[in-house]
């Protein structure tokens, strides 16, 4: 159990064509964590401020998060605004405060720096370099990044790219780091930067897994109810690499079952705002709905 | 053997970003058809003028295409000029020129009537009504449309749809035509109006089928190269009940076959312009490609 997640914990307003809500606790580690919860132990590494819910800190112990990498700043936490059109594949970031991220240096536990296992969720390419750089011997690092920091930190992106086993991108970030518009050679570009895998989140189309010797589709979960998007593909993120650390071995087989779990997570992220629905989350969904993954494509 | 395929055969302009090509063979019928005829010898209906190539019925024939149904009138063939952008998921109709179509009411040989399959590929919702009444006993039918229809003809649309066991759509059609944006609501209100199934169309996401028992989803070949899309929709459509007629079956398990043989025809058609693909594809090349399909999404 060595997954460390590098991301962010905020507090997300989000408007959709139905309703307008504030204060809702999210964050790429915050999804991606507790995705990862039902399968493995991760540390987190992130800050928040003080105005964070000590109610979602006590949900991370009760998941068995470790959170001796999270830190307690002075001053409010990082706050993203999104809005989702009817189509909930489209949302426009309305606003990004940074409030404790700006200049956060994590002082990292020194059994954090041995994990073999890192995830860079989305923040700032700097610190996820900064963080990258200090551990002693990632066995298999994994990044995520959005359109923002590929127009405006591409260098330090690239780097850190460099140096990442598995790229988790959406199709339209594929499209801008490359300038290819088939995803086939975008993926195959991404390949050529640097990760052997390059994981495409397709929102209601599912996923792509592309590597060198092919590719695995996962479907999304059908689902009439669309409440609230965000941290999809952070939870996508956090099963894919829990059920990994859980099984504790990266071939073919696992990366397939990894990116269906990762599909599963997903599908109950969505289902609710924020980080509600893993609140009722049991073990038992997720294996049903693996099954119902399966009865999907099979023939 | 006894599909009939209703529908057009028309000379296509094409542009892409890279090139335009006048005077493409191509047609809804044209496309299933052909794609059908890897699996069983179809009943074509429907017309051309006489500028339409010898070579094109030559090789329908070489195909065991039964064209007793397809008319040859004074006059010039149906034409479509359609443009695509960088995204070849996008396209707009430039021009429609009916010609010979406009008027259309084919004569039907006697033994046409009695077929037992039925696909009313996209043409004028009443031209379809008009053909469907003139058959005696049709005990599977299947419809296409566009948008153009679903705007202008809904009346006669619905009436045709009210009557059919499976509607080929794409999403946008789906959503056109119930007012809906989740596409599993859409799907539905369809099978309200009507049909048991909803063959949904997603281009290089591939495609779902929708049952009112569940859903069934097939991907789309992983693809580097579109040359051109035109028709990957009546190819699919071809595929899937070419196959379902081989077979003679109609349950779940060759339903879902039937899905990943039209996905596995459409990718195919979009490697070359029209449907020059058809003119050197061999069926190890479609077997090789169904097994393809089973690696692309088992786990």
């Amino acid at each position: 159990m060595t997954l460390v997640v590098v991301g962010s914990l905020a507090f997300d307003t989000i408007e959709t064509p139905e309703e307008r809500r504030e204060g809702i606790v999210g964050g790429s580690c915050t999804y991606c964590a507790l995705a990862a919860s039902y399968f493995a132990s991760p540390m987190i590494v992130g800050v928040v401020g003080e105005d964070f819910p000590q109610e979602t800190i006590a949900f991370f112990k009760e998941r068995k998060i470790d959170i001796r990498g999270l830190e307690f700043a002075k001053g409010k936490s990082f706050h993203w605004e999104g809005r989702y059109g009817h189509d909930p594949n489209h949302r426009t970031t309305v606003k990004l405060e940074m409030n404790v991220f700006a200049g956060f240096r994590p002082h990292l536990p020194p059994d954090y720096k041995q994990a073999e296992f890192l995830f860079l969720a989305n923040i700032e390419p700097e610190l996820q370099e900064d963080i990258l750089n200090r551990f002693e011997n990632p066995k298999w690092v994994a990044m995520d990044t959005i359109n923002h920091w590929i127009k405006n930190n591409r260098e330090a992106l690239l780097r850190v790219l460099k140096r990442c086993n598995l790229f988790f991108c959406n199709e339209e970030e594929a499209k801008l780091l490359t300038e290819e518009i088939n995803l086939f050679k975008a993926g195959r570009k991404i390949m050529e930067m640097g990760p052997g895998l390059v994981a495409v989140k397709k929102g209601e189309h599912g996923a792509l897994i592309l590597g060198k010797d092919g590719v695995f589709g996962v479907l999304a979960h059908p689902c009439e109810e669309v409440i609230d998007p965000t941290g999809a593909g952070d939870s996508f993120a956090g099963g894919f690499l829990g059920y990994l650390d859980a099984v504790r071995q990266i071939n073919e087989k696992e990366l397939r079952r990894a990116a269906v779990y990762g599909s599963v997570m997903a599908s109950f992220a969505i289902e609710d705002f924020g980080i509600e629905r893993f609140k009722s989350l049991k073990r038992s969904e997720i294996k049903n709905r693996f099954l119902e993954f399966k009865k999907l494509v099979s023939f």
